[in-house]
């Protein structure tokens, strides 16, 4: 069983998965390229500060790896190969570890901000492992300490997950911040399209996406689509607009 | 005060609309160019159901119009101009009513589907009227039968609002349905990105949208960008993932 365990990168997911796991494990050591971003986090969940790799404890059952993706392989390259260790990142597949004994993945399908409060045990974690039981002992980590809803994924399926995350969490989001700089011509506030925004998702999980589509695309109220077309003035949002209408109508549209 | 009404139209706004109104107002008519639709609504709401506009009720206070759009100028034209009548559509103006005494629009800013249950008192309510008086008949109505969230707004602005409703709800959708089709490459089902878009749309609204933004465009991961661009095989969506990208990094991406 996994009992002591060190968090590898302090920004917001080492920060949200410490403070979950510090309430029944114990953390052994925090590292950030940052000291004092490892300092600040210690001082909440225990445990020592390090600003090098091989200040790690390496009394330890785990690894938890929460840095950039860009940085993972190079920290894996400089981690001991006999403590189990895993990486919690969307893209990344588990192929860099191929010499460590045990190695893997868990990977929290949320959007952590640091001074955001946030339900851990709603969060879906995506499993990944070496070997069945080290996948055991992965399963029960986070079903005991962080979340009962975990599912075991191959890195192909996480990498599909992560792009369907991407495309409907970040794209969502920055819809929203270009419809806030529509809304801002006629002194509106964002908060009017939150009823609207709640009542779509609400019944695109409900029942399914496609029958919960409304609007003029779905209406092919192709003079409606024109009209918002032009009226459009960012060249970037007016494509975007273009082709969205068209994935909608499931055909070209002539303008 | 307005106590008799004619509804024009029974597909999803009319029958919301008529519901709601029936409780306090008396519904004199309904048309649909459908006579089983306008039955099949007054057998809920009380009044006659006419599918030919002369049958129309001239006993009213108003004429509510909520067919699609391209039909609302031929109905307008077919209206006696002596009865006050408002539209409910978020794109048009209100221009074509100019014969008319009393005539304007509320706009519900909201998705309405057939069967699915809808707390109207929460929907916003876009108000517009061509003279003070009847400004404030639509408001009372607005507010004493539907819902108290009403704001009076321009034919601009209301164009505004629309748009940017189309932008953040339809296309939120959309982009649902095309995440479906990539998860289920994995057989994973949909309802595993719930949490992660609530969680979103929480924040974007709590806070603002471009705080709440994450993920690789956000954090300038050209690499998972052009890894996750190369991984979507429908050619509009990864013109999509590339523009909303881009939007987000404020720049051009070269791949």
């Amino acid at each position: 069983m996994i009992k002591r365990i060190n968090i590898i990168g302090a920004g917001n997911v080492g920060i949200h998965l410490a403070k979950a796991l510090s309430k029944h494990l114990s953390i052994e050591s925090v590292y950030s390229y940052n000291l004092i971003n490892a300092k600040n986090l210690v001082s909440e969940v225990g445990g020592n500060a390090v600003s090098e790799i091989e200040e790690l404890s390496n009394e330890v059952d785990l690894n938890i790896i929460t840095i950039k993706d860009d940085y993972i392989e190079k920290i894996i390259s400089d981690l001991p190969i006999g403590i189990p260790t895993v990486h919690t990142s969307g893209t990344k597949g588990i192929e860099f570890f191929k010499d460590f004994t045990n190695y893997g993945s868990f990977y929290p399908l949320q959007t952590f901000s640091k001074n955001t409060y946030l339900d851990m045990s709603k969060v879906p974690f995506l499993i990944e492992a070496n070997g069945k039981e080290f996948e055991i002992d992965l399963i029960n980590l986070v079903q005991r300490n962080l979340s009962k809803n975990t599912s075991v994924v191959d890195s192909q399926s996480r990498a599909n997950i992560h792009l369907a995350a991407v495309i409907t969490n970040n794209f969502t989001t920055q819809l929203l911040v270009e419809a806030q700089s529509i809304l801002e011509k006629s002194k509106i506030d964002l908060k009017i399209l939150q009823p609207l925004l709640e009542e779509t998702i609400r019944k695109s999980f409900l029942n399914s996406p496609k029958q919960a589509l409304t609007g003029p695309a779905k209406r092919e109220d192709i003079k409606v689509l024109e009209k918002q077309y032009d009226a459009i003035n960012n060249a970037k949002l007016k494509t975007v607009y273009k082709l969205m209408s068209e994935l909608i109508l499931g055909k070209d549209i002539n303008f």
